[in-house]
């Protein structure tokens, strides 16, 4: 980064980190009265009053919602006090599935876009989980905060930077949590890696790459039939916040390390299949790289595909001085391995070294120094790097949850930490900083650049800001 | 790109082009009398007259071109006439190999680092195959065509902007060839996916990747014990011609798209291994992330590793408007099937009915419409898509060639091209394109900034080029 840039960048968001409270949002939702005095009391670590049970208020029942209303039903120490949807055969499923699980049933919310509003007026609701389109998710949880309740908002957060800062503002001054409920932090996968970044096997990490390739054919009806489809909407990656949730904790990015900024540069649009090339035309190129380079040094390349003829797949690597993850296909190689795995070579090597004998010792000794390869079995990894989540919890989610169990453990973990007065693994910054990076990406579209500094939404808090505890 | 920035490329490129023979480069070769007038005579498909026999003088004799002349004494039609090296120890291995080969001894220049011009005087020799330190490259392959021989250089062929310039120039005034020998364009599992490629069957290209991880340990011993390593002297991917190589014979790079712009990001340098850590500071970052983006539109993402723990990896990804190839680990997926793997397909399908109807049609029918998966079944592809090439002549190079066969397959074609009167798979311009990326890397380390245009050394001549046969 040149210093003029970098000179510039501190003044211009500095200039936006006062002003974007007053900056016009959707008049659907509260205004908050612009306040360029008020103190900005970090919310890193926030920890909320111990709750003994856990008071919910829904907002939005179709599929996600609805998934969130099924694993809470599932976990201690929660009530559900109301549902709101404008949508009533939503609601009346939702309802249903409760009634079956013979759960006292809530109050419903319906009627009009703002029925939520209603709803947030409670005072017997301590969290709302917000579960609607894209562009409503900061207005309610927003709105959420300044009723005085916890916000947890579905991928992603916001949509824009100001959005961004807005949630940040908005979960300073009122001192609540605005937590982004990116499950991929909690899958088993992800947080056996976390387990094993945590514990030092990879070294020191240098680099990660998350790729999307997003399945074409739902993707393109819902295009075909949806004039408000997002993927018209938007000319980038709709959805970084999957790989960059797990890959930003095992780079501590706002406890330690932090987005500094990013390049990206997007293949063209070409011909789609010939059911829906009439269609839709969309907005969003075909292929979208993405490079996020960190405060440290460290690179993230995040890739995309939105027009993919590929099965749907998501693939991440982590790569550290001493060694990498990669997958699916699920892959690990460590230069120095920690005694348990080395013990574990050592006893294939001398079964090699016992068949080379039986085989009259034709051809070379098998070699120990040859242990520096993939390993891809992935149960001996799990084997020893299991995460603690997972060993409690893991089969009461796959029993429970829905998508691999991990978005029961995530609602397990919310619950757990409200009830127990500890701090949720993940914060606003983290909301801001993963939910950012889609409209930076547009940004370089709309102005034909390949280059964006990154605004760091803890005003610089993250250099002293402890990493994420292995309990998450 | 803005359109200043364009015209400004433009412009410094055109000034570039017209002033880069006067540079002065290293004067251990023939200076080149500046010529702002003389006619750009382009080489795109020159074709060198009938040989009978391919006379051929060798400069640098080490571990490449040791291999080199292996593989030449494999070949029908060719004379080695003249071997030159400074190291007297490399000549006698070489002139001991063709000894046993019972092939007529060659004269050896030797003696001094300028014995390879004494080699150039000769009129009896037609083509000279250049394996000596890079540097060394454009100096003896421009003074190889001055002299009236074709050129066959090693990867890269020029290390920076000015001499693959000087290369192109020297090219079209000379009208002699200048191929660099990038043999990953011959490997067997790269001509398969062109041939699948040029015969449509993963649509439309969009994106390719090329990720390079290299093995840690030689790497470090080479820069720990050779203060001339040119990995201590280049910030940036010494070898990206690898991965590019086979990509831009996909993707029809000089003819029919070309290299546009790149854009690069590098992580930091992190501590190296308690072996070396002390006894080298490499210049090159840990992580470089290039993506180059082409004229039509298309995304190349080049990712290089120089300071990896993990083993020693090659990784190739091909994605089009009708699947992807990536590997290794080898994998295929392709949305619509061609009739013979469909019908392949059918069969696995019918079977697995055929299984389900005896266990009492137990669980879900199996459904033909799951076909689009990932397939890695790579004998199956190569049986009905094995290149021309490796069908007639595989045999032959896994049992004469080194490098599994390609190297030997590469030089059979150049000896098969040069005698037969056809142009060769790779011009000077591929040379220039291919090799220009590392230095642009190293301007972009340099000048501490993320974007550079790339030179079109065809000066736009790739427009109007037909793409490459499918013979190469």
């Amino acid at each position: 980064m040149k210093i003029f840039d970098r000179r510039f960048f501190i003044k211009s968001a500095a200039a936006i980190s006062t002003t974007h409270i007053a900056t016009t949002l959707a008049d659907t939702f509260t205004q908050i009265s612009p306040s360029t005095l008020f103190d900005h009391k970090s919310v890193m670590h926030l920890i909320a009053p111990k709750m003994a049970t856990v008071r919910i208020g829904f907002i939005g029942l179709g599929e996600r919602g609805l998934s969130h209303v099924k694993h809470c039903s599932h976990i201690d120490g929660i009530e559900i006090k109301a549902l709101c949807d404008i949508d009533q055969n939503a609601m009346n499923q939702a309802s249903q599935y409760l009634e079956q699980q013979k759960i006292t049933l809530p109050d419903e919310y319906s009627g009009s876009k703002l029925a939520y509003k209603d709803m947030l007026t409670r005072n017997d609701i301590d969290i709302v989980i917000i579960s609607t389109p894209t562009e409503w998710h900061t207005p309610m949880a927003v709105d959420t905060m300044n009723s005085n309740k916890h916000a947890f908002v579905e991928v992603p957060a916001a949509t824009s930077v100001d959005e961004c800062w807005l949630l940040v503002d908005t979960s300073e001054r009122t001192q609540k949590n605005c937590m982004m409920m990116e499950s991929a932090c909690y899958g088993q996968k992800e947080l056996m890696v976390l387990q094993m970044v945590k514990q030092g096997l990879f070294g020191e990490l240098k680099h990660g790459e998350s790729t999307s390739l997003i399945e074409l054919h739902g993707q393109q009806k819902q295009e075909a039939n949806n004039n408000d489809s997002s993927h018209k909407k938007i000319p980038a990656h709709l959805y970084p916040t999957h790989g960059l949730g797990p890959i930003s904790q095992y780079m501590n990015i706002n406890r330690g390390d932090q987005f500094d900024f990013l390049t990206a540069d997007q293949s063209t649009t070409l011909k789609r299949t010939e059911a829906t090339q009439n269609q839709s035309k969309p907005v969003a190129r075909d292929f979208n790289t993405t490079v996020i380079t960190t405060k440290l040094g460290r690179t993230i390349n995040v890739k995309h595909e939105i027009n993919s003829q590929s099965p749907y797949t998501h693939h991440t690597v982590i790569q550290g001085t001493n060694g990498t993850f990669s997958g699916p296909p699920n892959r690990i190689t460590l230069e120095k391995l920690p005694v348990t795995v080395n013990r574990h070579y050592q006893n294939i090597h001398q079964l090699a070294v016992k068949k080379w004998q039986e085989n009259g010792q034709k051809g070379q000794k098998p070699d120990m120094q040859n242990q520096q390869q993939w390993n891809d079995n992935m149960a001996y990894w799990q084997e020893h790097y299991q995460h603690p989540l997972w060993q409690s919890k893991g089969a009461e989610a796959f029993q429970n949850g829905e998508t691999h169990g991990k978005d029961f453990l995530m609602m397990w973990r919310i619950i757990y930490c409200l009830r127990n007065g500890q701090a949720l693994d993940q914060s606003v910054y983290d909301a801001a900083a993963l939910s950012v990076i889609s409209p930076l990406m547009t940004d370089l579209v709309t102005e034909n650049s390949n280059r964006k500094d990154i605004p760091d939404f803890t005003r610089g808090l993250w250099k002293n800001t402890a990493p994420i505890s292995n309990a998450s």
